[in-house]
């Protein structure tokens, strides 16, 4: 299977974030990476770097305020007298505050939704280039290519048009899906199998009728991205019944998933796309440090050849999945899954 | 003049709070009431304990989610596996997302809006006093007293109806205020002279025409709030014109802000309210840790001969205003400067 990857990712290394009031490591580390890439090379796959795209290709999604933000916001920050290493948000406008000031420290709470996403001085870099790796993915498939895998890191589907959150930056996904709309595809569906609920990936196309958004998650109630990815949210105006969400209680293993995954599949298989997006995290695995799902090595196996099975182009896009023995070994079970199903 | 003061706002002591990615000492200290306390002592003012008033006076301005959370969150945080002693949010909802989830992590993204106002375990009791004084205040001054004080603590100005920041849980002056529409007072003004916009009282009387609000503050592009008290936000509905923003300029001294004072008097002097709160900070002062403003001592006995010639009722209520050798002589001062002119 052909891999798109930069290594140009190592220049975005987050040190800290927040959780439940403690100051802890941030999880979203170098060596995500360097083990998903260990396993697809072990595995004998091929690996090329991603073509350059560049602004056009992000603002297909995100906006110019927030793509101005995230290039200029490491430099403005370190100018702020006694200021961090990295941006990190502590005001946020809420439900009531709506005006967008010019002061970087309000500008971070514009535009990040928590503090799992701090900006330092690479992570600009690096959010282009794994948006490019999704891209370059997503235009070999539009040429003709039956599956391509593009090895993306900082993650994507919980950044917003503009807003940065979950260690999230640009929405890789939602930027190759918009790219395929706009060669040749016109109907893509998105099957986001991470975790947590896209809740980025759910907000940029939440109006729009022409890129179906499906997400198997944990129930937010009680897990990240708590404030969405609720089985009521089905879209809006031109985009109504083209969002679902099927959230699974925490402890849920493969079945539950498997089941959820044929659910979202079956939709899918109704709304005909022309193409597929996966949103592939490996952190639902029993052994990922978040500990709130249950699902094995064997499973992904497993849900790659039910994804496979709809027989669509696929275009398969990294999001989470932290460090734990099985992380490289869930990735490969994944893509032979894939290749010997399709 | 008649002070309200509960010393019970000792067993609220915040420790942290982060600022520019840092976590630093929470400056919102017991030490400031207990200095504003010493020096309204040494002049010779009375002071009196609050009445206590309860659920129903503060659910004239927030809603039941909010006080449930506010009196439950402290309780349902220290059972959450190695979560910080105090609550502190770090995922927020932002633009996007709208759902209230059910675990406490998410319910302090979905009540709190900034790292300014951890929840310890007195925090719950300390804001009901702090709001018992501004009613207390409030009731007196209905009652036919000219004037009265209350040495709030916590602050209140920056708290929604369902959202705390900014040092804020309980809006302290707009329940105050909601206590005079309800006993008598057909109109009622609020003019806010805080260094920092009162986003809160703002936001919770935005669509009505019965309580005008007044806010002179530091321009919040570059500060605190950051994403409201700007001069076009003028109310909404039948709130439309009863909203009054005037931003001054980084390093504003007496000139400027006597100017905005005698702008935002003439307004409330043209709404002819039946009574005037005020919300009374010192942070705008020269020497204040914020050093935002350049207003002096002697600029606040001024301010307060001002507010004195409306000739109204006037409830005043404490907002900010924080450690620095001045801090007590500015209320003093204050409290001649109205005594002298009314």
């Amino acid at each position: 299977m052909q891999i798109i990857y930069d290594p140009i990712h190592e220049r975005h290394a987050p040190e800290t974030f927040i959780s439940a009031g403690r100051v802890m490591p941030n999880p979203e580390v170098v060596e995500r990476a360097t083990r998903l890439l260990a396993s697809v090379e072990q595995a004998g796959h091929d690996v090329v770097t991603p073509d350059a795209f560049g602004h056009d290709a992000y603002a297909a999604v995100h906006t110019g305020d927030y793509l101005e933000f995230l290039s200029s916001a490491h430099e403005l920050w370190s100018k702020v007298a006694g200021a961090s290493d990295e941006v990190v948000p502590n005001a946020h406008p809420g439900r009531h505050m709506h005006t967008r000031p010019h002061h970087i420290v309000g500008l971070a709470g514009y535009h990040m939704a928590d503090t799992a996403c701090p900006i330092g001085a690479g992570t600009w870099q690096a959010a282009r280039a794994a948006a490019d790796c999704a891209l370059t993915a997503a235009a070999r498939v539009m040429d003709g290519t039956r599956v391509a895998y593009s090895l993306c890191r900082p993650p994507g589907h919980h950044a917003y048009s503009d807003m940065a959150g979950g260690f999230c930056f640009l929405n890789n996904v939602a930027i190759a899906a918009d790219y395929c709309r706009r060669h040749g595809a016109e109907r893509v569906a998105i099957l986001d199998i991470d975790v947590h609920h896209g809740n980025g990936t759910q907000g940029i196309f939440y109006g729009r009728g022409d890129v179906l958004f499906v997400s198997v998650h944990a129930d937010p109630h009680a897990f990240y991205p708590w404030f969405a990815g609720y089985a009521e949210e089905r879209g809006q105006d031109a985009g109504h019944g083209y969002n679902l969400n099927l959230p699974l209680a925490r402890g849920s293993g493969d079945p539950q998933f498997h089941h959820a995954v044929e659910e979202g599949l079956a939709a899918i298989h109704r709304y005909a796309p022309d193409v597929v997006l996966i949103s592939l995290g490996f952190d639902a695995q029993e052994n990922d440090p978040l500990g709130i799902l249950k699902v094995t090595t064997e499973g992904f196996r497993h849900t790659a050849s039910m994804i496979a099975g709809l027989g669509l182009p696929t275009v398969l896009v990294q999001e989470g999945g932290y460090l734990c023995d099985e992380l490289g070994a869930n990735l490969a079970a994944f893509l032979d899954g894939f290749e010997n199903a399709a």
